[in-house]
């Protein structure tokens, strides 16, 4: 374990700020882009599942043609690397055994367990009451990865910009998500800013500590 | 700007795990504590509008008080600091009049410009098509804060349980949430590791690359 210091984690949360203009000439460089790739691999989700795909838009043509389904905003444009976060639109007991199967792989562990294991989400997510919400659910999964993918990019000076002005709907048919039980939830735009981003000076709107925390 | 390298970055991600037992006799100290509540607040939220309230329960007779109601999981009662990450049940022009107030306070801002940026928000979430929605909006939200909590707290070197396992409609009556238009949508207990919790030494479970990033 190698931690870091408060102030250091402090100064890269503050330093970051939803990128509103990218410089198009600067790239995220392979080996950083490697990094965030195993960031967004590494995201933390409920039972491990990890029920979304991480699409990265890197061909300038299809930038273009989701550009207007961007409600015509230039980061997807201008970004080094635009990631669409996608979840299950349902979760299914294929699911389920190829999590379990990779568990077994990796871990090992008793069938008895697997099986008890495999019953607890099926149970939850294909046959329980959360079923008819497991795109929801899967949803809210992939949000933890968009904020982890922010605040990982922010400690390696990588600036991002989360977007939720999309049309899901249009990103679904033209990435042809629904064939893959996906569908298209937020997206978020990586790079570095440019020089003449007015955004980038700006002051940090947030509510006050006793407004936000309550202890008790 | 200070970034970190990206071998500590996937150090630390690859050290922290859903801890299942921690340490009771040993707490976050009031400078980390203090550090983890500042990078809560700096969370990214869509609009900046913060449509969350983190609630940390240290008092132990209420953790013993919820202790049911989290499916009788002992991390409540023996992790350091106990978060209830809270989302508004709906989102009304107080909400989008007080985050207006706010920026102009912290940044100034024309009145045109503070116009539209109200006017942009309370179409969208007040009376627009995502209104009906905006719990959900809010609790997508609760979750980018759940996955830089995460993130921030593994850099410095504090475990992590993210819990969805709690029962949100007994937690909302036992601290009183409707009242204040929120709701809990998740939890996360933070602390230390017993040196007990067998999940520590488990290989972390993950799809391969190629399943889980797809390059367009």
């Amino acid at each position: 374990m190698n931690p870091i210091k408060g102030e250091q984690l402090l100064a890269q949360l503050n330093w970051r700020y939803a990128t509103k203009k990218f410089d198009p000439a600067r790239k995220i460089s392979p080996e950083d882009w490697a990094v965030m790739e195993e960031a967004l691999i590494l995201s933390p989700s409920s039972y491990g599942l990890q029920p979304w795909t991480f699409v990265v838009i890197t061909d300038q043509k299809m930038r273009e043609r989701l550009f207007p389904s961007t409600w015509n905003q230039r980061q997807i444009l201008d970004c080094s690397h635009f990631v669409i976060f996608t979840a299950r639109t349902k979760i299914n007991n294929e699911d389920i055994d190829r999590h379990v199967a990779r568990t077994a792989e990796v871990r090992g562990g008793t069938a008895e367990a697997l099986k008890r294991f495999r019953e607890a989400m099926s149970g939850d997510l294909v046959t329980g009451v959360r079923a008819a919400q497991a795109h929801d659910w899967a949803a809210r999964q992939a949000f933890i990865a968009l904020g982890n993918f922010m605040t990982s990019a922010a400690l390696l000076g990588i600036d991002t910009c989360p977007m939720e002005g999309f049309k899901p709907e249009e990103y679904d048919d033209i990435l042809n998500l629904a064939a893959k039980r996906l569908a298209s939830v937020v997206c978020c735009a990586a790079g570095y800013r440019s020089a003449e981003d007015k955004s980038a000076g700006q002051k940090k709107v947030r509510f006050s500590r006793t407004d936000m925390i309550h202890i008790v």
